[in-house]
């Protein structure tokens, strides 16, 4: 039977979260974390997914009645991209990840890319990493009305990414940054703080403008610290970088608390990602700070991820 | 007896707490929290505090020998405005406060400015406001080293002071800010976290010049959101200004974990002056926040105290 599955690497935000919605740079890289897309011939349009929130549920994908709105945005993701690919003939597809959704790591992005590539891959089109990750860019901004280029290009493509001002990309040397990182619940939808930090650009348009400049200037130190592999000075940058976005307003309590506990023991981190809990990741100096940031995740409840760097993007094969 | 006695109120810093060390703006206010310098006829040179720290000790002003560094601190104050003076005749000096030192409230200043001003008075010199300010602000600078002119001038002033970038000052016109504020233990001293501080300016100078640019803007937002009486904008800058600080490195997860939750409240809050503990104040909307924050305060541990801004300096009467 012809199947073809798409495994799709998982990204952490290093740095730019929000300031890249406003035109500013950004960093993220690829884990050993995926989501796996498979596509297959089957008699009925079908949506399978063991981990993607609508536990063991089947959706058939010609009446989308689901309660989750997590569920339902990859419903529509997947309902896109078949769209986009004009798919008449019913096919089965199958979704597992390796996290959960909504916690940072565009799990969402890589729905769309895994859709992507094994559609694309399935019906014998020879798409280069270029075209599956401006399709896919394409077709999360259709659902979603807006968005950064950063998850989708990221998890095709692959490594440590740097986005620049003007939206175009370039992947880093690969270096080994030596991450910890983990997740927590969110107490607050990416929507909800994508409204409040709009609303804090409107109220204070000068000092949120300073706030993105500096956003993208540590982004942009960030790069060269990587470049050059001084992960102590790059440690440093994380807590900067939270202090900047807690006055944005997209962390919460815990995460607050989390990371000015880290730094009292001389660990960096900083929320990942949209914030309000999800991702947090710590850039460690040695293995005893990595120790040390992967008991006091735990102690906040948090649920650790792989979160070495990988330098594979998405990948298809027949199964 | 010739007797006369110094009333000094105590000021809060709104904004600019560090910045105004690297010539930014800064935003200070007296409240009804004070402390009194009364000075006396003696047959030795004794001085006597109950509230400041050696409690209930007296100590001849010749043999200079306590525990406490900050006891020492004070001592020092007394000894150099008492050199300044040029003082033969020996003296009794006693010094009470309405709260703990080292807190942020600006005691060591107000030691100094109570000092200049009874022992002015009491040596029959008419000094003005400008002058009593003036002199307390080079003895200050002659024990600690540096400082800036804030604690001294606003406590001899009184009001809401704007300090300029220039170094010059401006008094706002009386504006009755809804302030809670309170203090926590501070887990690290003064001089450990202008040292921090500076180390980031050396590590990082680009970042760091940026984030004092930014804190300058906010304090002058601040200041013309006063003038205005918009409190409720005021209130947002609480928070956005404590995730500065926070970047800075000079919070700790206390008063990081306080003002986040505040801020899940609604309620706008920040450290106020050195950090690492010591005062936190927030800007209430309402008698319905004011409420929140003072629980929030209380149930941190932290001393509420008297926070309404008051519009007179120093006075010296003879008793």
């Amino acid at each position: 039977m012809n199947s073809v599955v798409a495994k799709v690497p998982l990204k952490l935000t290093l740095f730019g979260e929000h300031a890249v919605v406003y035109k500013r740079p950004a960093l993220a890289f690829t884990t050993s974390e995926s989501l796996t897309v498979k596509v297959k011939e089957s008699s009925k349009f079908l949506l399978k997914s063991d981990s993607l929130r609508f536990t063991g549920a089947s959706v058939d994908l010609d009446s989308l009645t689901l309660e989750s709105p997590e569920a339902g945005r990859l419903v529509e993701y997947v309902v896109a991209t078949l769209k986009h690919f004009h798919v008449k003939r019913p096919l089965e597809v199958e979704i597992q990840s390796t996290v959960e959704p909504s916690v940072g790591m565009g799990t969402s992005a890589a729905v769309v890319v895994g859709m992507v590539a094994a559609l694309s891959h399935y019906l014998g089109f020879n798409f280069s990493k270029d075209e599956i990750a401006r399709t896919s860019y394409e077709i999360e901004l259709e659902v979603q009305g807006l968005g950064s280029k950063m998850d989708t290009f990221t998890e095709t493509i692959g490594g440590i990414i740097y986005f620049r001002r003007d939206g175009t990309y370039e992947v880093l040397p690969e270096r080994k940054i030596p991450i910890v990182a983990g997740y927590m619940p969110r107490t607050t939808t990416t929507k909800q703080l994508l409204h409040k930090v709009k609303s804090l650009m409107e109220r204070e348009p000068k000092l949120f403008n300073d706030l993105m400049e500096l956003m993208g200037n540590v982004t942009e130190r960030a790069k060269d610290l990587i470049v050059k592999e001084d992960y102590e000075n790059l440690s440093l940058l994380a807590p900067f970088s939270h202090g900047l976005l807690s006055a944005l307003g997209v962390t919460n309590s815990s995460i607050d608390e989390f990371v000015s506990r880290a730094k009292e023991l001389g660990v960096g981190c900083k929320v990942s990602g949209g914030g309000a809990g999800g991702s947090l990741l710590c850039v460690t100096k040695d293995p005893y700070s990595s120790l040390q940031a992967k008991s006091l995740l735990l102690s906040f409840g948090a649920k650790i991820v792989d979160s070495n760097p990988t330098f594979t993007g998405v990948y298809t094969s027949f199964i």
